[in-house]
């Protein structure tokens, strides 16, 4: 869906904007459908908006804003209310597209809800989700609530692409949610996953004090950290490495070149004890590095 | 797949070279890659490789040829087997890639099987095919095999778009071919297709002869029709909805705005009588356009 977006929105001489750091494949996405990819820096509540208008004022004249929302990829980190309504008012000022990408709104674990972009600016919002995260990523289903002035355009690029996604697929996420098992389900993931958060942030903060500043995310599924010593991504991938750790490059998320020092730390996955032990081996890489 | 081939192979300034006619598809998926698509006319007997070799000669320079050797979409022409000892030639001595498009390949109703352009020349040939003919079009399950030189850019291509197909309904073809149901299966559909096709083949003798000439494939989905008269497609289509005929509009299938006069019989999913009342009808919208 974001390749589809891509190349219905971008052209050659055409400029993206995404957060920085940013979902690497939607970077990578952007860039082969030909787009100049900006990055604007995440604050501690999301995107820099400031900067974002700056560049709009500037001159820089972006087709689209990729931006996550909800418990950020790969930071974890949420819009605040107030840059939500700033983003939709200068998309609407400037004529931009906004890309809401949902996959982890519905994965909260503590905190309040704010309103989606889409609700705020359907004119101007592409939303996308998919059920990846809620149900099984084996089964490939999402969706993109466009604009109309969109809509039939990204299912004709769609069907000439692919002719139709697996029905079989659709029929079993529709079955689930019909059986009213999708609820359910979300509040058993929450269950399972706030604990894993808490225990990533305890870790964090047992092992890597004074080494690192980190996101404290109410939701999804990643913590973001920021490495404090001056550190080369390769170092710190081949040490990780060599202490059975692995880590996504950092350098992936960065649009600019940037992000050395960034490491995302997924938690959903592992059980308590696997990231005690896996927070406690960044610790001593970390500090083998730092010295 | 194709559109991952496509743009794995295909830039601004490349040329690709199709059958004339072709799958529709394939020819819109092409061009939005950036190549400029060359049709290659279709003889009895399938590509006319004079003509290919010709082209080559005068300087053409092709990254690939897209093909449907068996069966072709939307002739159901099937490459004879001189040719395809002369097509890979000509793809080792120009390199070029040959993509072996090979849907209804299984599905042939008499005659002998010829031998795929992969097993003649796998360092040339992507061969792609799939399970929507053979099991179900609501799984989207298919495959390409493609030589060494290619796999791991392919590969990328996909994970950087989709991440991964439906493990799922791998799954499925997986258990459907172990359970040893996909050749009982095949059998299954060649027996409900054949009479199919033979119907179409009389209903054409009887209502459409010398208004039209048309090939009588060995397999596959499509009978392809040629009208006699000069006609404009958009007459054709009107007056064929008119009588409640849903025709594709056979200039989707000529890369070089050709097409007129070439329509596309699908007579897989039609019962017999069906066949013969839709037939029956094209004759007589035929026969009203020729006077």
């Amino acid at each position: 869906m974001q390749d589809f977006c891509a190349r219905l929105l971008c052209g050659p001489d055409s400029i993206a904007f995404v957060e920085q750091p940013s979902y690497d494949r939607t970077v990578t996405v952007l860039r082969r459908a030909g787009a100049e990819v900006v990055g604007i820096p995440l604050e501690a509540d999301g995107l820099d908006v400031d900067r974002l208008e700056k560049l709009l004022k500037d001159g820089k004249r972006p087709v689209l804003l990729y931006l996550v929302a909800d418990f950020q990829n790969p930071s974890g980190i949420v819009l605040s209310a107030e840059k939500r309504l700033r983003v939709v008012a200068l998309a609407r000022q400037y004529g931009f597209w906004i890309i809401e990408d949902a996959p982890y709104r519905r994965l909260r674990y503590r905190g309040k809800e704010l309103p989606t972009l889409l609700s705020l600016a359907p004119d101007r919002v592409l939303f996308m989700s998919s059920y990846s995260k809620l149900i099984s990523p084996g089964l490939r289903v999402g969706y993109v609530v466009s604009p109309p002035a969109l809509s039939a355009e990204l299912a004709k690029m769609a069907e000439d692409t692919y002719i139709n996604p697996s029905y079989f697929n659709q029929a079993i996420v529709y079955e689930f949610i019909q059986r009213q098992w999708l609820e359910p389900h979300i509040a058993q993931l929450k269950a399972l996953y706030h604990p894993r958060l808490d225990a990533m942030l305890s870790a964090l903060e047992h092992h890597l004090s004074g080494l690192a500043t980190w996101t404290r995310p109410e939701g999804g599924f990643f913590v973001g950290v920021t490495l404090e010593a001056p550190v080369a991504a390769d170092d710190l991938l081949s040490e990780a490495r060599a202490a059975n750790l692995v880590l996504t490059d950092g350098r992936g998320f960065f649009a600019n070149g940037d992000g050395d020092r960034f490491v995302r730390l997924p938690f959903c996955a592992l059980t308590l004890s696997e990231i005690e032990e896996g927070i406690a081996r960044l610790g001593a890489v970390v500090r083998g590095l730092s010295e």
